[in-house]
């Protein structure tokens, strides 16, 4: 085997980024890992630390390799992972392959896609023209204020405008390849306040309880139809995910009750119109209402960059792509606005749980489909 | 002036009680004070203790004194008092005289009615047969589990069975007399619980909120219409009081919700008809209920002791009395089981306030009538 670091296998790259302890916020020793693979397969690192308390500072990895004129296609991730949590069968920073599996925080979201998509350079032809980047954040599992969003802006200040972007994130279901998203659903969360005012219960015309007021708003935003769906997307769906008064006091009518809503919506709603929405339900009642937008809802719409993707993904392992919007918001929800993006990555079967795995050879897999990504969107 | 303690003033007697702490529950020195103004006046005194944490223990004074055959009429009272709370003008147990008011903590609820009550049985003709008891508890500002019904049982076991019995709560709202109590609504707290399933926002199908059954079982709780009130009550009434989820995650749907109402009911219910009624409700939606009556309602028939009472009052201060059901519980929920009670005494416009007092003019008032009550009921 060779000693030069271009012809480590995935497995070895792999196991080098997990030893790193990186608990979001990542710092330090797993961008340095991250760096000392690059640079000797020709890639000009920035490394920089922004942001400021309480979202940050957050320290993140750009990385750019152009081969004479050509398209710009990036690789985006996060070299950050979730507290691993007590009961691991071995150390989670120590990764260890058991049987077919490499285990270790991370495995799967996203170190092995990270490792995957560095071992895949090393398959590509010499004289692919274009341009490479890697977009790594060490804040993707926390606020994700000053991540992906810095990483953006560090890019057009370089002039580096992607083409295509793909996001490493663990899609696969039950076997590699199985799920490819090419959108995800917008979330954001509200707060809705009803005041009123304090009294005995044995005096309720001398108090107003907010509680009732609360309910109806509630009632009537359970009511609420957003949406029936897309062809692409799901229904929005608003769920209620708290109800605070915190009174002690059994004879006492309280002066204020919130409730708390979550609300995940496709591309037919924005946040800002969303809680405009809520906004005139809750006043209706005279309550009011604090937002916070997570991520706007994004769709890159099944096409030629969707094909690319489930082509290489069946060329390499026979499996038919099913091309979907579900679950949580991700990175690639800040990056849509630059360029089309698609999600595709390991098995997310242990992702956020004890003892996460990767099956090594969905590692090698992966490698090899995403050299054939980067082939032909570059060819 | 005698230094016999049967000639005090009333201002005297309610000063001794006044300046012996008793923040509920009371103990000692208060009980001591009361039995060394009623051994002199003939009655058998017999303190006792009883109960344990966290109720207990509580300490009680009952009192009573026989003279030939004749009805029994009893006084019921507290020793204890709410806590002052800081920013008094004098000591709230320092009673003092400014102006024409006597201030002290208790002064109208009611240590000022009980020294009242004293003052009244020296004022009462020597050859007045029947008895007269008085059944004190230290403990009904508090839980009141081992107080008056404490009392209850003693005065069972001892075979003594009160005809009439007036509580010297300060019932009187503007006016010394203008309002006496002959009912009191029932009050019940319960705490209805959805348990669902818990899960990822984003994927609601895989959970079971428990929010939007609470909700609905709310709604239904408030469309509710207990009864229309009657001729002496105001319609029962439901409030709800509390609502808690605690759920900090904002992407968590909760495993379970729980709000807390709390229902004053008149004579047209029970509390455990109406625990019924609400767990029909909530077990519409799966919900479950759990409940404590913290009273049942009670109403003495407007009629001979009601008249004898407003008679009374008229004849000494000329004020036209209001029957009324309204405001909290008192011990006369416990005393209703087992003779007439109605509920009368000084002013309560600072009852529980900084600043506690009683117009002297009233307490010499109070007297008067008390006497005229008594002398009447046994006459």
């Amino acid at each position: 085997m060779s000693m030069t670091s271009t012809n480590d296998d995935v497995v070895a790259l792999a196991r080098r980024l997990l030893a790193c302890p990186s608990v979001t916020p990542a710092t330090g020793e797993v961008f340095a890992a991250l760096e000392a693979m690059l640079v000797p397969r020709g890639f000009t690192v920035d490394r920089f630390t922004v942001g400021e308390a309480p979202d940050g500072p957050v320290e993140n990895l750009l990385a750019w390799r152009t081969t004479g004129a050509g398209p710009h296609f990036a690789f985006a991730g996060h070299l950050d992972v979730v507290p691993p949590g007590a009961g691991w069968t071995s150390d989670p920073f120590a990764p260890e392959i058991r049987g077919d599996l490499l285990y270790g925080r991370g495995a799967v979201d996203m170190k092995g896609s990270i490792a995957a998509f560095v071992a895949a350079l090393d398959a590509l032809p010499d004289d692919l023209p274009g341009t490479i980047s890697l977009i790594i954040t060490g804040d993707e599992e926390g606020p994700a204020t000053y991540g992906t969003m810095a990483l953006m802006d560090r890019m057009q200040a370089r002039d580096l405008r992607p083409n295509l972007c793909l996001v490493g994130e663990p899609t696969s279901a039950k076997r590699l390849g199985d799920v490819v998203k090419i959108g995800r659903r917008g979330s954001v969360n509200m707060w809705i306040r009803v005041t009123g005012s304090q009294g005995h219960v044995a005096y309720p015309h001398l108090a107003d309880n907010p509680i009732p007021k609360l309910v109806r708003i509630l009632t009537a935003i359970e009511a609420e139809v957003l949406d029936e769906g897309t062809d692409w997307f799901q229904p929005s769906n608003i769920e209620i995910t708290d109800l605070e008064v915190g009174n002690v006091a059994h004879n006492v009518i309280p002066a204020a009750a919130t409730a708390r809503i979550s609300i995940r919506f496709n591309d037919q709603h924005s946040g800002a119109a969303l809680i405009e929405r809520i906004k005139g339900i809750a006043a209706v009642e005279g309550g009011s209402v604090e937002a916070k937008i997570s991520g706007e809802s994004f769709l890159t719409a099944p096409g030629a960059f969707s094909d690319l993707v489930s082509g290489a993904i069946r060329d390499v392992t026979g499996v038919e792509t099913e091309l979907s919007t579900t679950g949580g918001t991700s990175d690639a929800r800040f990056l849509s606005r630059i360029c089309p993006v698609v999600e595709f990555g390991l098995n997310n079967a242990t992702m956020h749980k004890l003892d996460e795995a990767v099956a090594v050879q969905d590692l090698r897999d992966l490698v090899r489909i995403y050299a054939l990504v980067v082939e032909r969107a570059l060819g």
